[in-house]
């Protein structure tokens, strides 16, 4: 195979799943919920069964970019609909970096932004979260050091997939001011931003619309991550070159699956699914929480995401999944080789109550 | 955006699928059916909502990779299920080329090859296809003459879209002793493996096991073209590689449809559906054939695809979409600039008769 499969490795995510199921552990691992989705999505694929099952444009079904334009406030032109966020991420990489860019992204990284900025040509830049008693924090001082005149992008995930910060309007200003210092594009992953804990996370779109891509999710947003269902907003203008190049990379995203979402979006909204959801999953947040510290761990209280960081020196994930019966995920996988602060470890609260409790026990 | 976003221009398929909407035209551009899937396989999607929703591995739901494995007589862990054949063809072109290599492709293109190609940084060798009374056939000699020594791949669609070639098994020996000769890997896009009407096209995998991929869809034999569920069989050992490099592009299919799609396969092979469905296609395409024949074209009957193509001198597909109320496919976007037959244009038969008889009128 050519050289570049040796970024083919099984992600973390999966080999965790994977030895989750193999040893029956309880998996705080892989985000994804341990649930059925809501039943007015469901209703919503078995009602248009037969409908829309050919082919739709490469920038997706228009119901689907118009509830999309609706529910966000940008124009449906300015969306493009991918199979998933992982997708919509990959064609970012394609249309914005290639070989010599440089990619400014905040570590610990979300593990497919090294590799898909990799297979670009790019190389990724980690900028480092800091992590004290108080909990994360960005460092932006880094961030100025960092920029050089190969930097074409930053990449931040808001809320911060795996630390759970969610970046305050001051922090984010001053991205944006890097930023336009020295013209780079914003790829800004907000594939969680119906799940915060405290403030709403400020869409980075409304703060640069001209140089902000903002990656969305159907499958984070409604409780189904397999249905690969994603979005990139892109500045007025910009959204025919991602648009085409997706189209080289999978054609179109699902179509039923599509259709659903689109019924299903506004329902959503109609209905404050996504207060409920907040309200559940703050509820379990704060069981594990709790239970952790109960063990004497040291916690990170997330301000969105439906993950938290904790400190447990000494422990050894792949052990843990085979003796102790519980897959969570190695903080070390989210860093380049050794910069992990000690014994930290990610851990998946969209899993029922139960399983928390049998996690923790 | 970066300049591989020159790539990004709209596929011609989806230029006449917008034309045909916007001029009420009949579409015999693009192909997918103008109904929708059949029932078994919707069924399956109805029964299956809300069982599963969540990322399934990167290689695919284990129920799907076993009846594929089933169905192509191949092992399961050979299987790698991806976001449509698209992303199939987009997985093996970052597994197998780069910058500095070559890729021999049969001439007239599918119009995804190409950019593909080009994306991976490989460059596209056309092979060409001669045309004769007798209809299309590959020119080997020329395909021997192309190698070089940084030929990496030989792409074969067979049966090949568009001209509907069915490869004779003497051809495929001959290809696959090319391939043998200069270690060549063979991509294998049988996506219309099930649609002939003459002889069944062979395999490339059982005449070359160890160097072929093959790869399929279930939108092209389920009649759900938007369904994207495509699929790599990969030489026994290989399989892991291209996963590990889809996840990268979409993480993994969408589960509710593979798990419909893994439920409809056996179903559509006890019940014969696929010779049902030759059955039907087979008389559009002879309905259309002698149609345009009495209106004074020469047509090439196809062996297999849902495509014939026939010689229109003077016909301009534009104009023709506008005017005359048809839209085709133009036969130059499958060649690099001015090699096209005169006149040559493509028109898909998976659609109605109704259709077919108000086009030809
Ligand atoms: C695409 S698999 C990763 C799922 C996820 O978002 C996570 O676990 O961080
Ligand atoms: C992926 S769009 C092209 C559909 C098709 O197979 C064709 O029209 O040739």
């Amino acid at each position: 195979l050519h050289a570049r499969s040796a970024l083919a490795a099984e992600s973390i995510f999966s080999v965790m799943s994977r030895l989750a199921v193999q040893h029956g552990a309880v998996n705080l691992g892989q985000g994804f919920p341990a649930g059925a989705p809501p039943d007015f999505l469901l209703d919503a694929l078995r009602a248009g069964a037969g409908v829309t099952d050919q082919y739709t444009a490469p920038a997706g079904l228009p119901a689907l970019r118009e509830a999309l334009a609706a529910d966000l406030g940008v124009r449906s032109e300015q969306v493009s609909v991918t199979c998933g966020a992982t997708e919509a991420l990959h064609a970012l990489a394609d249309a914005l970096y290639g070989p010599g860019d440089e990619v400014l992204m905040f570590e610990p990284v979300f593990d497919v932004y090294r590799p898909q900025a990799q297979l670009s040509g790019a190389r990724p830049v980690p900028v480092p979260m800091t992590l004290t008693r108080d909990g994360w924090s960005p460092d932006l001082d880094a961030l100025e050091r960092l920029v050089t005149p190969r930097t074409r992008a930053l990449l931040v995930n808001n809320p911060h997939n795996p630390t759970g910060h969610v970046f305050t309007p001051q922090e984010l200003a001053r991205l944006v001011d890097v930023a336009r210092t020295h013209d780079l594009w914003i790829v800004a992953d907000e594939v969680y931003d119906e799940l915060y804990f405290a403030g709403p996370p400020t869409p980075l779109r409304t703060l640069a619309p001209e140089r902000t891509f903002t990656v969305g999710s159907a499958g984070k947003r409604l409780e189904a991550t397999g249905w690969r269902v994603g979005w990139v907003v892109s500045p007025v203008g910009v959204s025919p070159g991602v648009s085409g190049l997706h189209q080289w990379a999978t054609f179109c995203a699902p179509a039923p699956l599509q259709a659903a979402v689109a019924a299903a979006l506004p329902v959503a909204r109609a209905r404050d699914f996504y207060g409920e959801l907040r309200a559940a999953y703050g509820a379990r947040m704060r069981l594990l929480a709790s239970g952790l510290r109960a063990l004497g761990l040291e916690v990170q209280v997330p301000g969105g995401t439906y993950f938290l960081t904790a400190l447990a020196p000494g422990v050894d994930a792949r052990r843990l999944v085979e003796e102790g019966g519980v897959a969570v995920i190695p903080g070390d996988a989210f860093y380049a080789q050794g910069a992990a602060p000690e014994g930290l470890v990610r851990l998946a609260f969209c899993k029922p109550q139960e399983e928390i409790l049998r996690a923790l026990e």
